[in-house]
């Protein structure tokens, strides 16, 4: 049976509260610039809710960590409940659990027999609360409790009569002070004017509040059922016509029927709410409270301390679920694996530009001494590092995510500032593995593809492989080599520098062919050049090059620095029947520049050479080092300083000035 | 490190909307009466965001169940980012899986490559709407693009320009109806007259909205990052500063990073949305989008027709689940496993009362044919069978519950409506066990506690159990029985009814004593005296009865109408060194009356006979019948009927009806 086309006939929407015809709402005008007092009821209203309650081991477990976070009021029990709710609450006052800032808060439902247990067991604290309640919207006057408007009134005042007698002698006995949070349960529900008279009959009653000891009233929004704006109107409503208002914090208690209960709360301060009473996660019956760290960090992200912490938040959110043997669902907001994450391009590149962007202003306070380093992020309301997390999780990569995305990875992972040109190139690849594999591209699996397709290896992935290399300077008359200005190994100690470009060098190099290695000799302008004419001369390889960009890696620490070396290049002299492979982009890296040229040279010309055949070696390979020019060793050192070279170069070099324009050198 | 105490230094507020000093807003006077046009995105922005996206398969499939649930309005793809997502466009419009009044809608970003290939996927649909982006906020400008305001607009308008030829082009071709809608990305985040002077320059740009065509401006909060109420300030600032306004959709597109989502859209919508962009449970980036379900139910249980159908909820949130390999948690609105639950005493003891007095008052409107069959039920804002969802798990029991629960779990599953007072004492039975064993008491454990409390089984449970009786009528005089009123069997055929209150009777009854069969007689008036009589004299067993009620079950349904009783007793003649069980009660069912009766004493005197020592057998027993009375046969057939039971007696009598007090008949 479809749902009623006339819902109107079953569903009577909300009474609008009498606010004279000219009214002017003064809540849509005003903004939350300080944090309300936070009320913790996870130990009572939460573990009512649960399907298997809390043992009082772990509420005392729970107890420990709200104490921690800042909660300054925890409503701990109900205790006239059960005697282990009873016991809960003799338990961590009589062995000390509760700080001295921190008051107690239990909850007793308006009969006799239950407020002399409650407050029973609150003997010897020193601040407690006495959150009394009892249902007055209509529909429990009517159905549940047969009462009158006045019925109901005469009940309630016979409840607080008692509460003062029993908490007054409770006083004199043990010096514990309390207070009275009297909970106009299923408030939302209740006539607006019934509510204010309830209210001040309740305050005539009590008799006893000032503005140093006020009472409270709990306006709860037992069940959500009426838009948050209708709430915030409910609540300015109250708070504008009760009495002695200075006297009196309003306590507002959201629900979540309605999937609102956060914007209930902020739009229920904003009307005139001090308090909020709710709990971490938002655990409770049926859709649960409103969720108080959901509440603490809006504010916290609007630049308003919540006098809260939750710096660790995973932390935190995995004590809370395993208490409450609960889940929290990945998009949770703050608290949800993937609410630093994205996965669209457009937001993956946002991201990285923000980033870097980000790292540039901060870097000009610092420097300059002036402005403040505000968080201005695209996509990320919230630096995730407030929380404890880091930033590995802010870009994730699926087959529907961007090149940024991808590139961002790498960068994360290798520390490689892709040309953007090249990021479309990889990203295809990162796009054609993640439609074959159908799942998420990890950033392990993205490194992997980066390497395979770019032959990153210090073993042979292509056809091609550069085990090691001379260069050599010739006199550009007699083309005669000298002794070598590069004598490339990976061990920094046997490092030469070369200052080569634009001087005519000779390049030899021992390269692995099909597995099978020979010597290779070409002259040219600086080590591109030379190396490509020994690609031409002895494989009949001929290769142009497009564009080509240089990065510098750890260039603050001159002992660890590299050179990533980014060439574009194309096949000149495709063969008959041979493929057009259009342009491809190489990458090399190494602490030495001329290695990382030539590294970047073979790992495009590996991905033009197709299934060509090359010529027979000319000359007999003669192995003149034992190290292997092709290794990745870099990256070991690169995977245990990214952290702090990212934040670094970010801070200090402009993204243009990553990416060098090097196409006159080669 | 904890949180920063002063997160003003790093997280600026949101920027007010420049109202005029004296301005008073208009949304926070209004209510939502109609519904707004509904736009999924379900399979654009929502699979965008997955970790793993949908294959075509799975998007046709999802698709369908958005047709299905009456969106109109679709957002299908990423025509540009993907053959994947063109193909999808293409295989729904060439395979005719496109209704006629359901309207493509597909996102692309400003630029002309771009613009071309996605106008191009839409070819042949009836009508498209084009899902034109570019986000417009400082930080994009200023940190993503670079551009001023004036290059911001410019680019915009190109892309419009470019929209308006290709889309005449393409309907020159084959006459599909394009819509622009403009979306101002990050439209939250922009200077609010920026984003109207932007909108009235694509208005001008497109240059042929009219009322009856109309453009749409798609109002995205990208990253909800201030409170929901300034989402309905700019909203509002929009409608009321934008050109056309009659030839204008605003669209709202909230997400979710606050948790305020639903409320920034229902705001929204009174600020002068039109139309809401959204997904199915609320799945997209980071914390999602909005979750049409939520929005679509909250306006359903305020009266107003959505114009969409959840009627099957938990088939369509299974079905979603499955398609974007997500979960929901327990408590989600409206569509979570424990919404329609109440675990908390208070609460399921209001749910109780609730249920039957709307029962009362739905079949008062049906006999008088006046006033309206309105839902007003305490904790449940909406009826859950609206939504294909039973009663039965309205109450869920655990330590924490009150009676009520456990008693409306035993009205559920045995259709016994327990006496208040014997609620109590059975409560005190679930909840022990309930600690004992430390998880949620489930209805079928509740229904064993139930069974073995009161000894309610086919076999012995506890040391008295009566297989069989006769009653004989006596005349007052001499006591000497004739003919049986009153021979039970629970072979109904065989039942012969017994009209017997008030009059003298013999009871002589088959019972097992320790598993050992004996014969009992006593004479009484009536059938409870009577078997009274016979434990008092023939196993020294002087018990009192204090209360009773009886109920009629199926009284709709002679051939199957039941009699429960309900027995309070307690023991008169303790022996030394006996303790006191205070006072019991027991429950009998049968078709017959005098049967249940008999069974009553039976329960509670079980419970009453502690380990105390009986005398011999003074009769040698004769077996007259070899049906066995204390069985629970009736349980089956209960069972078979708890459905049409419930609802039927809760329609048709008041709950004081249910509970006759047969004290004076016993």
């Amino acid at each position: 049976m479809p749902m009623l086309t006339d819902p109107s006939k079953k569903y009577l929407p909300y009474t609008a509260v009498p606010f004279p015809a000219d009214y002017i709402r003064q809540w849509p005008n005003r903004r939350t610039t300080v944090a309300p007092t936070w009320l913790s009821t996870d130990l009572r209203d939460g573990n009512q809710a649960l399907v298997n309650p809390m043992s009082n081991t772990t509420k005392l477990e729970l107890f420990r960590e709200i104490v921690r976070c800042g909660f300054k009021q925890i409503e701990v029990a109900y205790p006239s409940a059960s005697d282990q709710e009873f016991q809960f609450v003799r338990s961590i006052i009589e062995n000390g659990e509760v700080p001295d800032d921190v008051s107690l808060q239990i909850i007793t439902p308006a009969r006799p027999d239950l407020i002399k247990r409650s407050i029973d067991s609150l003997a010897g604290t020193r601040h407690a609360i006495i959150h009394l309640y009892n249902a007055v919207s209509p529909v429990f006057r009517e159905v549940v409790f047969r009462n009158t408007k006045e019925q109901t009134i005469e009940l309630t005042l016979n409840a607080v009569k008692l509460v003062k007698k029993l908490t007054e002698e409770e006083t004199a006995r043990s010096g514990t002070h309390f207070t009275l949070n009297y909970c106009l349960e299923t408030f939302s529900q209740t006539e607006a004017e019934f509510a204010v008279e309830l209210g001040n009959r309740v305050l005539e009653t009590w008799g006893k509040a000032t503005p140093n000891d006020k009472i409270m009233f709990n306006l709860a929004a037992t069940v959500e059922c009426a838009p948050s704006n209708y709430y915030a109107d409910m609540v300015e409503y109250f708070s504008t016509h009760i009495n002695q208002r200075d006297s009196v914090i309003i306590s507002i208690h959201p629900h979540n029927d309605r999937g609102t209960a956060v914007a209930a709360a902020e739009l229920g301060l904003l009307a005139g709410g001090d308090r909020i009473e709710g709990c971490l996660l938002g655990n409770g019956e049926r859709t649960g409270n409103v969720d108080l760290i959901t509440l603490a960090l809006n504010m916290y992200s609007q630049g308003v301390s919540p006098g809260l912490d939750f710096s660790r938040l995973a932390e935190t959110v995995a004590l809370v679920c395993r208490c409450n043997e609960m889940e929290i669902p990945v998009r949770y907001p703050y608290a949800g694996q993937l609410v630093f994450s994205a996965f669209a391009g457009t937001h993956q590149d946002a991201i990285k530009k923000g980033l870097d962007a980000q790292a540039t202003r901060w870097a000009q306070v610092d420097r300059s001494g002036k402005g403040i380093k505000y968080w201005a992020m695209p996509y990320i309301p919230l630096d995730p590092k407030d929380l404890g997390y880091g930033y590995e999780n802010l870009i994730r990569v699926s087959s529907q995510s961007g090149k940024a995305g991808a590139a961002y990875v790498i960068k994360q992972t290798m520390a490689l500032d892709l040309p953007r040109k090249m990021q479309v190139t990889f990203y295809k690849v990162v796009q054609e593995k993640s439609e074959r594999i159908g799942k998420e591209m990890t950033a392990p699996l993205i490194m992997t593809a980066f390497k395979q397709a770019y032959c990153l290896d210090s073993k042979p992935i292509g056809r091609l492989f550069l085990h090691s290399y001379r260069l050599f300077p010739l006199s550009p008359s007699s083309r005669e080599p000298s002794s070598p200005v590069s004598d490339y190994s990976d061990d920094p100690q046997t490092l030469i520098q070369s200052e080569d470009a634009g001087s005519l060098l000779r390049f030899e190099g021992d390269l692995s062919v099909d597995g099978i290695r020979r010597t290779v000799r070409g002259d040219g302008l600086g080590p591109v050049l030379a190396i490509l004419e020994a690609l031409r001369t002895d494989l009949n390889l001929e290769l142009n090059i497009c564009e080509s960009a240089a990065q510098t890696i750890n260039a603050d620490s001159p002992s660890h620095t590299k050179t990533a070396t980014f060439i574009e290049m194309s096949l000149a002299g495709a063969l008959p029947g041979e493929p057009s492979f259009g342009n491809v982009w190489g990458v090399g890296v190494s602490s030495d520049v001329s290695t990382s040229k030539c590294r970047a040279v073979v790992s495009a010309a590996n991905q033009l050479v197709g299934g060509r055949e090359f010529p027979r070696p000319r000359n007999v390979f003669s192995p003149h080092t034992i190290s292997e020019a092709g290794g990745d060793n870099w990256l070991q050192e690169v995977k245990l300083r990214t952290g702090r070279l990212l934040s670094r170069s970010a801070e200090r070099e402009r993204p243009d000035s990553l990416n060098i324009k090097t196409r006159a050198q080669t």
